[in-house]
């Protein structure tokens, strides 16, 4: 990963991503937030905004765009149909093209949700003294998709998408503390320990981003993540609609701290 | 006031309301959460819930209902169509009616909101040693519209509402303190001290609930208020709305614990 270390600007980061560059995220930029994105016709958004309200942990909404609008006050100037690394575009709940531009797949009634992510956090993480495996190992973060479902909200419904972070057990407590100060983050991890009581089979084929190689004892530690709307989409089977490919997120203008309590 | 005090029920108290009985619930029902309620068509409720996210310090969203349901996970049981002390029915932006039960009104398309209410944090404040001071005078709080603008949304735009309480010079940091642990019940004040700066001429005139007398040299301290959307409904003129009546809440089962971070 040649991702920008403590220099780097978001407007940096963002530009290259606009001339072309894909590459996940995490370790991208460290003390901005970076937030999920899902873009959906408005006939479809209000149902998602309810799905949003009703399952704050996995989609906490930290902007909406007006219908059409391509820009967002978390970064003034940027461009939502070309910022990001990666995209998926999406009709009727297939995945139809992963790109590193939608602005010909942009429409006048997208309305733009941007949602934490928890690549936020890991600048405190880090600084707290927890080592973040995947960032160590140049990595995307490990994704699963669980056995527990969201509440439902109109069209939309799905399990609960986690991320995975192996976390030594000395620094599990320290991450639970660290992370549940950044709830527009997806705070405090859901579970500690057991992947099989969140239905997770092998902890070394993650449904999207990276395997991450765990140390010694390490223990499995779960956060929500914001990868759980992707899978309410395939669901759902809107008409149309567009996200960031999984851990290819939206960088922002905001310091982490702005959403740290 | 005859309210209930640390014996009654939410629900006990429901039912009183659902017989008739129209009083504000400021000090009702201590340690349970206490919610605002906008009721808007399908329709208007996109631009609505975009307006609440855009604000939260006004709106923090508790609840969402389907479009017709009149019950909530909140107070499993409770109908919202009866169970609040007093409503107000909404016609292209007038109030057109104040009514104990609003059966009559409600719509099929019509999706609730439950907001978070300031009085959920009363009992807090009062444990930590902060007075509150329309409860002491068995009064309805103290509620003005600032010139402090929201951000719009759609067809939603309007000034701030806040609730004000008077607070002894040495409780003001108290009172923050305390109040900052239920953001979803409009967290940490919004303003300290000079009613001018947010447009407020007398604090004896209150444009919504009733006068507080302050005591000695309580300093004036602002809350962000759930009235907020009853001025931008009056702005927006939808052709339908329900809202509670300022300051007759929904209390819900909820602890309001539930609610502290």
């Amino acid at each position: 990963m040649d991702g920008p270390t403590e220099g780097g600007t978001p407007g940096a980061a963002r530009e290259r991503f606009r001339a072309g560059l894909r590459e996940p995220t995490a370790g991208w930029c460290p003390g901005y937030a970076q937030a999920n994105l899902v873009a959906l016709p408005r006939d479809q958004a209000f149902d998602f905004m309810l799905f949003a309200q009703r399952n704050p942990k996995p989609c906490p909404v930290l902007d909406v765009t007006d219908p059409g609008a391509p820009g967002t006050q978390m970064a003034p100037g940027a461009d939502l149909r070309t910022d990001l690394p990666a995209y998926r575009v999406w009709e009727h709940g297939r995945c139809v093209a992963e790109t590193a531009d939608v602005t010909r797949h942009w429409r006048d009634d997208l309305v733009a949700f941007l949602i934490g992510c928890s690549f936020t956090f890991e600048r405190a993480l880090i600084a707290a003294g927890v080592p973040v495996r995947h960032v160590e190992q140049g990595r995307n973060v490990a994704m699963f998709i669980t056995s527990q479902m969201c509440r439902p909200a109109g069209i939309f419904s799905g399990p609960l998408v986690v991320t995975m972070r192996p976390v030594p057990p000395d620094r599990v407590a320290t991450a639970v503390q660290v992370t549940a100060r950044y709830p527009a983050m997806h705070g405090a991890p859901v579970h500690v320990g057991n992947p099989a009581a969140l239905g997770i089979g092998d902890l070394s084929r993650p449904d999207f981003g990276d395997p991450v190689a765990a140390e010694d004892d390490d223990v499995p530690v779960f956060w929500a993540c914001g990868v759980t709307p992707q899978v309410a989409l395939a669901r759902a089977r809107p008409p149309f609609a567009i996200t960031h490919a999984p851990g290819h997120m939206f960088i922002t203008d905001v310091s982490d701290t702005a959403y740290a309590i």
